[in-house]
């Protein structure tokens, strides 16, 4: 099977967007045992779209288009497709009342300018949009099939799994490769998981390893293909390793060859995020936090609330940014700030306590640091952070050094850090008890 | 000009790894004026990448390709390229004394397995790396030149400044483009953006218009090509207009347009985030700022800190998720908390109050909602905020209801609302003044 994908938009081939809708597709299809052969990105000019389109079926059995679904006049995908497929733009029915299903749930009228969108190839099949305006559609061009969806991340993502995946399994036979298994790592780079997974897959033919870098988090993935064909090579792999029988065993194997090699590096063994697994354990335990930022600036405070429930166990955050305010509300002794300087671990300590007292909390951790572009010292460089954590039986703080050197990658490894540094205390109290 | 960028690499295909490459190559080439066509990834498999380069060759005067240039066997470029111009790959004595002073600068000796990276097209000339081991190349195909560059961003950055962008303004005679404006709307749906917008480019034909969604932000940038003839169509356009004389006119003329039909909605003419905006009001005006934040959980805070000298005017942010730390920390009156609810107008207003208060600063501002997935009843339903805002002249809160049903989406416009209640107060303060 003969797969490609076609991202369409000015912006990015002029390099304003970085194109993260190829990549999650290809790791969506891999997921179900479809490799992507290419990846393609045109801008927004009708007949180098239609173009790319009419070369891609010749080549292929399927394309994924993202993207050119809006109301605007640079949105060209419906006709570029009724061009590349020799038919013409007609208003869709179906198209048009999924839109004003999707206006009235949430209590408007549709405006006339959204019409444009409802204007698809006459031949083509509707995919609703559950999440946006904009409806997919799917055309054929001689046995390729098409499949057009919104360039929105999040839109295209609900529509893949809503709509697309049924059809592609309906289509091409193909299934969900197996999903053994779904790791976070925290604190090592991409390249250096990779090399200690090294001869995983020697010794493991018949499990599919994949890595999926979110700064500052590599998620390890584990899966078996379906042997279902699309790929003659995985199924013969499958059936060479002794297959379904013994899948079991072999899948605990394949955990604890990679828990091994990993070791506390891998912190959830269930796919969640940080402040997802902090979140957990203080649920499990029973207790509340709080926090003080300096460097991370709320974020810290942020990604904890990201996660729904979030409000059981986080009371408070005080982003203390000036230092009056770190005396006053957090009742930080000024010498100690005169005497230290706001990043130190000295100040990152009182500010954990403090805040912990402030919100009589079980845990208080605080950030303080030098995010950059500038404060930085030859003593303290940008990429320096102090982390205090005070808690049950724990009252201290560790400098750590970062040498990314961009603020916001910084303030998200700072941010990150904090929650690893209480995730480790979290977990050491609770074996040690 | 036709161009076109091809990424190479088994990680792009399987979305292991977004390709930034390319987007930061089309960036490059456009700020000198060079126009992106169409960019592709092509896994590593000889065959797909030669037809890939051939296929581009044909349609291109130019193509950039990045990646598999390194020692190992999965990095087929040279490979690939040998076979797509019809040649055969000979060691480079050039390409490896390049390699071997690499080496020898680290008083290294050159390890075997790299000589394979001196292996080259015999006809290609060399590029030279100054930051990796992989010399990069450049070959003929029937009038189009392509060049070789090393995918490691850091490498392939340095070798396209140092030797690729010469090469170009040499052969090409390009030089950079002429960016008119960029400008940020909040406030409007994309698509009423582009429809108060859709007489733009027949009252300007010479000035190319585009949008760019940021949730909840819209970036609308102006740009005009630089006319040196390396796109034929862009440069009758700006001869037809009358060209250079009375560009800066027609310019301001395309700004008012623009501003006259988002209004108020455009809140910066400079292209800022909002949080950019509100700081360099802060700063003009030399005030100061205090948050207190519930539903939005540190994400004011964390938007405001992103801006580099923040710590010039923000001085605090409480995060107070619970009521206790609403309570204590920011001085509420527990009846009021009792009769209205934490989200309540009156419950805002006493946060924006007492954070105020607690920080010293002249401005406060305070977010209460539901940013759901849970909490929401039919009174008060998930996506509605109460802000409050208190500082020189101004004490009051305002509902304001959103539907797009999403926590992180709600948590976002949430914020940026807060920020823009704000920047209004900001701006209208010192209209008035």
């Amino acid at each position: 099977m003969r797969v490609e994908i076609l991202s369409t938009g000015e912006e990015l081939i002029t390099g304003q967007l970085v194109d993260s809708n190829a990549a999650w597709l290809a790791a969506g299809l891999l997921e179900n045992g479809i490799h992507t052969l290419r990846t393609t990105s045109v801008g927004d000019d009708v007949d180098r779209l239609a173009a790319a389109m009419s070369e891609m079926a010749a080549r292929s059995d399927l394309v994924l288009v993202t993207g050119g679904l809006g109301p605007t006049s640079d949105d060209l995908s419906a006709q570029a497709a009724a061009r590349a497929s020799g038919d013409t733009l007609t208003l869709n029915p179906e198209a048009l009342s999924s839109m004003q299903a999707f206006f009235s749930r949430r209590g408007w009228t549709m405006p006339e300018a959204n019409l444009k969108q409802a204007m698809l190839p006459s031949r083509a099949g509707v995919l609703e949009n559950l999440t946006g305006t904009a409806p997919g559609f799917r055309v054929e061009i001689g046995g390729c099939l098409l499949v057009f969806m919104p360039g929105v991340p999040r839109e295209m993502k609900a529509m893949f799994a809503g709509s697309v995946l049924p059809l592609l399994r309906e289509r091409f036979k193909v299934g969900p490769g197996i999903l053994l298994s779904r790791m976070t790592v925290f604190g090592l780079p991409e390249s250096e998981v990779g090399s200690r997974l090294s001869g995983f897959q020697e010794r493991f033919p018949d499990i599919r390893l994949g890595f999926r870098a979110s700064f500052p988090l590599i998620e390890v993935k584990c899966m078996a293909d379906n042997g279902q064909g699309t790929d003659a090579d995985a199924g013969n792999r499958v059936a060479e390793a002794g297959a379904h029988a013994d899948a079991g065993t072999r899948m605990a194997g394949a955990l604890d060859y990679i828990k091994d090699k990993l070791g506390s590096r891998l912190f959830s063994d269930q796919g969640l995020t940080m402040e997802q697994e902090v979140g957990r354990l203080l649920i499990l335990r029973r207790e509340t936090l709080a926090a003080a930022e300096s460097c991370t600036g709320g974020l810290v405070s942020s990604l904890l609330t990201d996660v729904a429930g979030s409000s059981g166990y986080f009371l408070l955050s005080a982003v203390t940014y000036a230092n009056d305010a770190k005396t006053g509300v957090l009742g930080l002794n000024p010498e100690t700030l005169a005497a230290r300087g706001a990043v130190s671990e000295e100040t990152a300590l009182e500010m954990a306590v403090g805040v912990r007292r402030l919100a009589g909390a079980d845990w208080g951790i605080a950030t303080s640091g030098i995010a950059g572009p500038g404060g930085g010292s030859e003593e303290k460089p940008v990429g320096t952070v102090c982390i205090g954590i005070d808690g049950p039986g724990v009252s201290r703080a560790r400098t750590f050094r970062f040498t990314f050197g961009d603020r916001s990658m910084n303030k998200k490894i700072f941010a990150v850090m904090a929650l690893e540094v209480l995730r480790r205390n979290l977990v050491q109290d609770r074996n040690s008890a």
